[in-house]
């Protein structure tokens, strides 16, 4: 599984990783090539990857990987064919590594292979408005609409039947069939991750994408970030209202409904069938069942069980925090 | 009262109402012609009403319509000349009928009649930005600025002393005198109205328009959606900060303010001389008096009377909350 | 200190002055001039300034105005050579003088300087890309790239190695050096300032600006205003996430942290090294310490301490509201 969007300026040497990350020299066989930096499960024979969690043993006990950045107190649970290269702060060290195989991932400036589709062979098969700019190597299915001012940046996706609207700028996103973006959004930016430093913060690489899937419709003014390593997901025939963020590595489930000003917080797992009112939020690291129903204004905290319905700060039984509100 | 904005593709056959419908052929005689389809208000003898919920009975008993989309129970209200058609949801057979008058009121695609505002007649009388685009048949008064990348859609009007910022967009709006919307706002928009279904949601049309009256102000980043049938609107002399949604139907009255990041849902009417804290929510199809204050972050979930000054979620009087949260 | 954005149409003569308050002619030699108008610190001995609470009474008797705008029961507070022009309203008066030095300072029409950076001298040092606009007497420095659509307007100052995004618009905003400002953005905007009023609210002139320090990073959708008299201020090395709005004359320290869709109101100051969690809202006129961490969602509607760690609305000790939050 190649990365669609940030090219690989890989392979590098692993002496080359053992020097940018400080550690000794030890008894790996310094020219061995790594191709690519990848989590436990995806990782390949030929790919470094990292474990900094407990949580994670039973992946790391499974990972194909040759090298693994990790801590002291995990080493044992790593396989024998894979070698760890042992750090103080793991995701700190992931980081730099991923930022020497994706260079293009941290900072989103401007995609300048942008020029004007109508001088590009899309303008025989896609309805389009004034001054839409469009990247290299993008794909876009059949009927589909784009509004004036938008910007598609390269290698995105888009499938059948889609309309997306006006002054909205798309990156890094897979979007599938008849699928709605409206005027104004920001789709595939970065997420807010990066570790913090007095003298100047340390951007996390986000190499993961934004999949849209079929069916959805995504409100005016919204914002979606990319994932860091996965994807974020809006799954299918789900619909967003006006004005709502989605912050990286989140994945909404299908038929799902989510009004106005709604903010969801990174890394959160939202069910299938879910109902979200206005200006809810829901902090990161979630996981909220199906058929949840969240009040508007409410501030989830804690995971929400299959077919609960909530409301409050923090949020609890709605009828609970009614009959404590009167 | 023809629609400003949405081409009326009927007249319909009531035969081929009554096919979209699904329903069975009665005694109605089946040339008969139908102009279009109106609220139990406006409906002339030619249209076709609906009718849904006893709230309006009194409404049903004097309605001019000819047809009225209803269910079985609420037949008798009717008066005799408006011949019910008997359906299981009315919502949705309104939708189907009021999407064959109104195609264009569903998906709001981008207007592809929008040219550079430098090759109309508005460049002898508007100052004007770079890349600005207005639509076929705008109207637009003496004094007024549109501001870089702005796009005015077709058969918008724009009053006198008017400034528009840039890139923002607006369609389906009229705009009177002494009028200022900032920058970035998405104004117009079809609202978050739709009937949820598990393979792809029904969207219901929106044919009502944005009407902001004298002297209003519309802060950077905000969204207000048109009508559903009726308008939304913001009263004379209303002032809005940024960021601000304002979702279909809602009504502001005169001389209102309303601080940054604030959301009003659907269907709501806020009276005159009220007064809105940062970030404070208001639920759907609520009342909100006149002289009301509503703090900052509060979350408004009930009718609020006149002169009413409230805080908290749920929102109640503001000393109370106060002694209840020391 | 020169306004850097608005240019001053004075010097006015004290005669045009007090005909514009409407003051009887009295003892003050009519033909003196009046350069600008300051607050009590800034003031010298050729501007007028103004004075409307006990609470700067300090700077008051220190101010080496000419003359100053204040009420009957203050003028004692005034230095023997600040000659008093008594008001009722004395921040109504402010305005209204403030808006004869600086009348661009109130409507925020867009920059008719603009032209595309490609018939700038700018192309050559600059990475742009399409239909970007740059207003007159901007400053950019090495190794800068500015997006697809951005407006830059007139007199904006921009450090070395920043990056700005695509739909961005900036005014009247001084940025330093390794500063990123992603999407979408407004920066710069008068703030949400003015006088109620029952016909026709009258606008607080906004002669500030929005300074942003070092190493910051402003994601996308973000609002910021430019202070009314002083300056809005983003410190060096904070970080705000996408959907952020920070109104007029705030100020907040270096290394902070900001979450997705937070708003802080007017005048308010937010210390160093401080964590804001998504969606909290600061209310207006309150400092927040250093090391003070805001958890998501959350109205802070007082004053915080160091080094404290608040959540709920109101704000409160976090350990205290989760206990009474069970």
């Amino acid at each position: 599984m190649s990365n669609h969007f940030f090219s690989n300026k890989g392979p590098l040497k692993i002496s080359k990783i053992i020097d940018l990350l400080k550690l000794e020299k030890n008894s790996i066989d310094q020219d061995q090539i790594v191709s690519d930096v990848k989590d436990l499960f995806y990782a390949t024979e030929t790919d470094i990857t990292f474990f900094h969690s407990k949580k994670y043993k039973d992946l790391a006990s499974k990972t194909k990987a040759s090298f693994c950045i990790t801590t002291k107190n995990l080493i044992n649970e790593l396989p024998a064919h894979c070698r760890p290269l042992i750090v103080e702060n793991v995701l700190v060290s992931v980081s730099l590594i991923t930022s020497k195989f994706y260079p293009e991932s941290i900072n989103d400036d401007f995609d300048f292979t942008c020029k004007n589709i109508d001088k590009t062979n899309f303008k025989n098969i896609v309805k389009f408005g004034q001054n839409v700019l469009v990247g290299e190597n993008i794909s876009i299915g059949h009927n589909c609409s784009i509004g004036h001012n938008t910007i598609i940046e390269k290698n995105v996706v888009i499938g059948n039947n889609c309309s997306i609207g006006s002054n909205t700028i798309i990156r890094n996103t897979l979007i599938k069939d008849n699928v709605r973006i409206l005027d104004n959004c920001v789709i595939g930016k970065h997420g807010f991750g990066f570790f913090p430093n007095k003298k100047t913060n340390l951007r996390y690489p986000h190499v993961g994408a934004v999949l849209i899937e079929d069916n959805c419709e995504i409100g005016c003014g919204s914002t979606i970030d990319r994932g860091s390593m996965s994807n974020t997901v809006i799954g299918k025939n789900t619909f967003l209202d006006n004005q709502i963020h989605i912050a990286h590595n989140v994945r909404i489930g299908k038929n799902s409904i989510i009004a106005g000003q709604v903010g969801i917080a990174g890394s959160s797992i939202i069910g299938e069938n879910v109902r979200i009112g206005g200006q809810a939020g829901i902090s990161g690291h979630l996981k909220i069942g199906n058929n949840v129903e969240i009040a508007g204004g409410s501030g989830v905290i804690k995971d929400i069980p299959d077919n609960s319905k909530v409301m409050g700060y923090p949020a609890k039984n709605f009828r609970d925090f009614l009959k404590d509100n009167r």
